[in-house]
């Protein structure tokens, strides 16, 4: 039997998978950060190698090689990160071929099966990856938390602490977010941000994980938090938008993927997302995704090893994931973007 | 002879002056950063000492002490940045009194000659601060790179750059930022940027020194940069406009001093500076300079040490001075907002 692993590898956390050339999943493990761009090249190789062990032993499977192996990491963005990524992955001896990618090349892998589509993930940075049905790929966004990851948590809580500071000053509109961040991060006066920011360096993970204040002051009618929102979704329309173009795929019938955390159903920000594709891709779909990235990963891999698509196979893994994944619905429920409206 | 020390603490430079009662100011020297968010305690331990030392030997003078020591330092924005620095300045044993004040209530000082009015200091970072003719006193802005500076050297490189990104991605506008930023930082492919950023860990005070190709661009009527100018313009026009209200001043005779290397004049980002200030405060007057920053210091601590501001006493400094700075005009030349447009 010859078995294939695939990984998401994310920055705050990693999700490897074991399966067999026939669907079957052995294994699904969920374990730390292995983005270099974070935690460096030595710490990221110990994570993936950690994974790779870990999935191996609850697979109770004697695996000695695997016949692919497609990891899909975040921070995967130029030829430079590919080489030192392959430096690193190279060193790893059970893998008889390797598949670098970016995150969000298997995120849409995993969201439409291998099939051709754009996925937009919003989770603390934002990026979109497409592939049309010639086989082109292009993505959009992903510049990192500095110069872009526009839409992202990192980005909306950003917003969310520079109109805190606005409306400290006098200089911008009262916002109920100014008390809420108080609170959520414990700060007695709001000047204890520069400390907690600039000397205690706050992480831009750390720093995003504001954005569920933001969410919950906007359903309090707080209009600050709400203009943002609605601004951060129409930024990852632009980014979706920006692949369907560069693909020639704006005025086909298209399905678009939304994952990660920001997302959150009948919320400002997805409504505000689902109008920009209606007015520039109408005739685009927004799909629920059917499986999670890693999931994406081992289809890759499976297709690089040969393995034929067939209904039999998608719905053995489907159902070997079972009580594995949480994070998806098994069924690709699709739905015109203009129905969420 | 009883002696006082200025000093104006940057994130990229120190200006130190030594005067005596009288107004004759015996030395001016310029020396290293001494923002301790940037370069840690120690260190800013050692920049200070170091400029006093240098300060006092330029003097020619035997000093055993300075009557007052007034210091503007770059970060003072807290209680507790105040309680780390008075630490630092508590060691350096020639100050009899020490005044620890924001870098931008010296501004004030030099900017106006110890008189009320409102300072506008944008440099890599943006604040503005005011005195009133109650002696109270206001800022806004300053929130430092990560979450405010709007309208600084900084915000202005950062949305150069996610301009520029977008204009890769197709999801902006072109704009001449693309290829311009990329001379400037010699990049072969604008995806380096990715590197640099991260992981050679470019200094806020690098990023923003992208600051000048905005400028460029804009004078080459490149759309993008235009827009991001006046809106740095605008925005800090409305710090200005938030120490006026808070300090009942925008309906008065009101001076404001705009300072630092963003306010270049005849800029579309001078201008929707003044356009803003005119609206909201059409009385105020906008003032150049009489001193830098670090002679508001030596003026402070003047005005502590007990010694009367005559007009001799102004002249002298400025004589004393001559050759001496070259950064701002000696002759308070005052022109009311509204005939800059």
């Amino acid at each position: 039997m010859t078995f294939v692993f695939g990984m998401d590898g994310g920055a705050s956390k990693s999700v490897s998978i074991v399966a067999d050339t026939k669907g079957n999943v052995l294994s699904r493990v969920e374990s730390g950060p292995s983005n270099y761009h974070n935690i460096g090249k030595e710490k990221a190789k110990e994570a993936i190698e950690h994974a790779v062990q870990r999935a191996i032993e609850a697979s109770r499977t004697k695996i000695a090689e695997f016949e692919v192996a497609c990891l899909g990491l975040a921070g995967m963005d130029s030829q430079t990160s590919y080489n030192v990524l392959y430096g690193i992955i190279s060193d790893i001896k059970v893998f008889r071929k390797v598949m670098l990618l970016n995150d969000a090349e298997i995120g849409l892998g995993g969201a439409t099966g291998c099939r051709h589509g754009i996925v937009v993930n919003a989770g603390t940075g934002a990026v979109a990856f497409g592939m049309n049905q010639r086989g082109e790929k292009g993505r959009s966004g992903g510049w990192g938390y500095l110069i872009g990851d526009e839409g992202s948590a990192y980005d909306v809580s950003r917003r969310a602490l520079m109109a805190a500071a606005k409306a400290h000053d006098g200089r911008g509109e009262p916002t109920l977010l100014l008390p809420m961040i108080m609170e959520a991060l414990s700060l007695g006066q709001f000047e204890q941000i520069i400390e907690l920011l600039y000397h205690k360096e706050m992480s831009p993970e750390a720093l995003a994980s504001l954005a569920p204040v933001v969410f919950e002051a906007a359903q309090k009618r707080d209009k600050v938090s709400q203009e943002i929102l609605e601004c951060a979704g129409e930024e990852l329309g632009l980014v979706a938008i920006a692949v369907a173009r560069a693909l020639g795929m704006e005025s086909e019938e298209c399905e678009v993927a939304p994952i990660g955390g920001m997302f959150r159903p009948h919320t400002l920000l997805y409504k505000s997302f689902a109008r920009v594709l209606r007015k520039h891709a109408p005739d685009c779909r927004l799909i629920k995704p059917i499986f999670e990235p890693a999931v994406g990963a081992v289809l890759l891999a499976l297709k690089e090893a040969g393995v034929e698509f067939t209904d039999l196979l998608m719905e053995r893994i489907g159902q070997s994931l079972k009580g594995r994944v949480t994070t998806c619905g098994l069924k690709n429920g699709s739905i015109p973007c203009n129905s969420i409206l």
